[in-house]
Parts: C-alpha cells; structure tokens; sequence
C-alpha cells in the first residue's frame, strides 16, 4: 500500500505517472481540501477535483485543471446575472458541484461525496481518493489589501499581491477524515507529492493528527520538491514563502516535513543542494522531476520507488 | 394599470401578444410558484421563468419554454452521476437556478430573486412579475401509485397516471408577495389567463387574500378558457378535472371563477357553451384563442381588451 499526500496539479500529473507503473497495489490520495470555495452558492473542491479528473483520464490537460472539451455557456450566463465568472466553471465540470452542493446539504460527507465522484467517473478500484479532512477549511490570504480566499489571490488576482500571512480556517477543528490515519500508518512507502508546501500540503499536515502519524510512521517518506531550478512550475509556492520570510529553495521545503521526512527528491538543476540537505538529516535524490508529459511522470515515479 | 394571473405556456403566449398593444401601460403579472421543484438541489421556479423568458423574447418557441439555443452538457453529466434528469435543464437557463438558489439562501425573496433575473434579462420596464407569493409553496398530486410532486407527474410521467387530489403544500401559510394585492386594487382590467385553472390559476387563488381582493375588485376582471373544443392545448387540465370529479368544459372553469369574474372568453368551436355561461351570471366572448403564432396572441389581446 502506497499513500500520497498533496494537491493541485502538479500532484496529479505525478499521480497518473504513479499509478501507471504500481500494478495492483493499493494507492491512497491524501487531498488537501483547503482551497475548497463556495462560489455562486455551489461548493467547488479544486484540488480534489484536479486528482480525479487526472486519474480518470478527463482533465483537461492543457489547462492542466477542469474537463476536456468542456464548454462554458452557464458561467457566460452567470456573468449576465452580474455574478463573479473569474472561477472557471465549465458546462459538464458544473455537475460536479451541484452533486457535492446537494449531497452535502443532504448530510454526505466530504468523504462519502468524493468516494461517490470518483467512482462515478471512473476511477480504478486500487485508488482510494481521501480529503484530508470531512471538516469545512479554506486557506485565505492577508494581504495589504486586506485578507481574501486563496482562490481569489490565485485565480482573480493572479497573484499579483504580496501576501504577508497564510490563514487556514477551520483548521483547528478539523479532524483526519476516515481512513487518512490508517493509509498513513499502514502503508509502506509515502509520498509527499510536488505541491505547494504552504497551502498544498501545510494545510494537510495541520490536520489534527496527521503530521503525528506521519512522525511515527514506519513507512518510507519521500517527498518531491515542488521547485526546479528553485522556482515553482506554477502557482504561487515561490511568493507565498518569500512573503513568509521563508528562503525559497527545496531546501526549506526539505526542513518544512524534517520531522517526518526520509528522503527528498530534488530536480538536477538544483543539484547543488543535495549536500544541504543530507546536512539537516534527510537523504537527497537528484533527479529530473519536470513531467513535461504522461511519460515523463512515469519515469520519476519509477525513478522514486527505487529508493525503497 | 393592466394586472394579470396565471402562468405556464399558455399564458406566457398571451401575455406576449398583450405587451405587444398595451404600449406604456403597466402590466403586473401574478405568477404561479406552485409548480415549483427543488432539483438537484436548485430551486427551480418554471411558471415565473418560461413567462420572464418569453416576454425577454429568449424563449425555446419550439418548446415553449428553456432558452433558445440552449446546450444540456451539465444534465447529461448529472446523468452520469446517477441524477434524475426528467426536468430538462439547459446550461444557461441552469443560471437562472444557480443564482435563484443561491440569493434564496443568502435570504432574498422570491420577489426580490424574479425582479432581479427579470431585470437582467431585459424585461421591459413597464412589466412587473409578481410571485403569487414568497412563502414555498409546492403542487403535489394524489395518484393511486401514492402522491407526486407536480413536476413528475406532469413532465417525467407525462400525464400517464390518474390523479384523485390535488394538495398545495404549504398554501395555508402563504400571504400575497408585495404588490399583489395593490395590483389587483389599482388596475382598470384583470385578466385570468388561459392557463390551467386547478394547478395554475388554483394555487394563486388560494394565497391568503388573492381570491377576496379579486372579489372586491372595481376592475373588469375577464378570463381567457384554457380549453379550444373543449380540450386544452396542453398540458392536464381536462385530465385533472376529470380526476377531481368535475365536467371538463369552460362553462366549468367560469364556475370556479364565479365569485370575481365578468367576463369568460371561450373558443369559438365552444360557442356553444355561451348561452350557458351567460346563465351563470358571467358574460360571455366567443373569439378564436388558438394562439398559434405572436400575431394570433395579439389579435386575442385586441379582442380582449375591445371588451372594455
């Protein structure tokens, strides 16, 4: 058994490449879910979402998010009604939200809505997609500006303001959602995937008792950094640690899981950090992680079991 | 000031040739909300939508109600998922339900809600839609497969079933949405459109004050049959009428419509049926009502108001 903890694309392209070469094994998604946002009244779970689309083999992969071949008519029509549109709702991506909106009004769980998505749009039976959490959380950002959800720094804003602070609301509350505790502990090697270490997978690790078991995990844990050459492919990891006073390089990544980390894999151009690393207790592994393609991301998933 | 009171596809034709020869005058309409339906978790309001549609002029003509050259990407994806995809739902007309969803739960009424989508859709200014009323009320029908809402008998069963009872839930609590009642007192004309008079005309009767404020009306109040030779164009009314124990005829409809009505405008392969109305103390007009295209509805609404 295999677990994965992250979110966003860069998680899911490395996922696909993962899942290609286990076989049969079982593998857990350990998705964070606090860049979740209501929008237009409809609860939209992006990273989630990303995941599923992914690994069902219909996300949009130019867009790297979203449906492919989707098409945009009711947000065109939402935008006539004067609502927001800079949330990219397409036409079928749509019944997704109205499904999690709905069964959630009905009582479902965050849990029990995604494990009904992923089945319904195919998943492989040995991948389990687990949110972190069954609790509402949402990263929101404080800007000079003032403090705005995550999303809307990312997606309306296209981080194009400095932030100063990272917000996980709801976060105190929140508890593991069924099985994420158990996947952690029984699994033998964990990953955590190249994604945005503060609001990617640090909201994760700030759930009640993860980042516990993560410590006492007997498992491998081998993460990715999410940076090349030290910066972000995309979004905004390279912003939101400077704007926290963190350096930013895999090396801080690196000291971000140090209590739990075994193994960080960094990109080659970032090679001469390898030393750096092995210094604060974490073995280092150089390797071409850009995943240019369904290929490419199959070779670092290979590449990353031969650790073990 | 002209008022009128129904709702469905009928009425949204007629209503359509009257705005055409009224030239500034205010026209309210009353619309039914009984048929209203809770789908997939979006409140849907058909009356109030196919009547703002059609006089918007971007009604489905075709279907007599949706949006003209609309899509159905999102329903065939709720499809997948599982959902019952009887109601049709278009992509854009699905805004109209998200944004109504989503101001409903945000606490504005449904008189706020339809002034706004009216609005923005380009009602002309001097029409005004008026919810029969604000309270959630829902059309249930009492057949012996046990009872159904309105909407499932009428559009995912297709009228296959008999029907003993019809219920109004929650009619008991519903008081007339503002303006209501101050447009049935002020308007020169009322006119009870040809629209189905058990779950159309019906529920706006029994909102608290509607059928007595008609009664004590000074207006000319001149109803339209539904029925042409004695059967309607569409939808149930001979059937429900017939399942409730009562004759299908207009001389029937002007009986439910005695206490307030002056005038009954039938069909003229129902002249026959004058001479009887005019027994009943109702005035009768024979004129042909088969509104079959936009000059037909106007010719109608000429007819009418040459009553006055």
């Amino acid at each position: 058994m295999i677990t994965a903890l992250g979110g966003g694309v860069g998680a899911s392209k490395f996922l696909e490449g993962l899942l290609a070469i286990i076989g049969q094994e079982h593998l857990n998604v350990v998705v964070n879910t606090a860049d979740d946002i209501t929008f237009s009244g409809l609860r939209i779970s992006p990273d989630v979402d990303t995941i599923i689309y992914r690994l069902c083999g219909i996300v949009d992969k130019q867009k790297g998010w979203g449906l492919k071949g989707d098409t945009f008519h009711c947000l065109k029509a939402l935008g006539g009604f004067g609502l927001d549109t800079w949330f990219n709702l397409g036409d079928r991506d749509l019944a997704t939200h109205i499904l999690r909106t709905s069964l959630k009004q009905k009582g479902f769980t965050s849990s029990e809505i995604t494990s009904k998505i992923a089945a319904d749009l195919g998943l492989p039976d040995n991948v389990s997609i687990l949110p972190m959490t069954d609790a509402d959380v949402e990263t929101w950002v404080v800007t000079c500006e003032g403090e705005i959800h995550f999303q809307e720094y990312l997606v309306k804003r296209k981080m194009d303001i400095e932030v100063n602070r990272v917000t996980i609301r709801g976060i105190d509350q929140a508890e593991p959602a069924p099985g994420v505790l158990e996947a952690i502990k029984e699994s033998r090697v964990i990953i955590i995937c190249p994604s945005n270490p503060i609001i990617s997978v640090g909201p994760i690790l700030q759930v009640h008792g993860i980042r516990k078991a993560l410590e006492f995990s007997e498992a491998k844990i081998i993460g990715i950094s999410p940076l090349i050459g030290g910066v972000p492919l995309r979004g905004p990891a390279d912003r939101l640690m400077k704007g926290l006073g963190l350096r930013v390089s895999s090396t801080q990544i690196a000291r971000l899981y140090q209590d739990f980390l075994d193994v960080m894999v960094i990109d080659t151009k970032d090679s001469s950090e390898a030393q750096e690393i092995n210094e604060i207790g974490i073995e280092s592994f150089v390797v071409n992680t850009l995943m240019a393609d369904r290929e490419k991301a199959r070779a670092l998933a290979t590449a990353l079991l031969s650790i073990l």
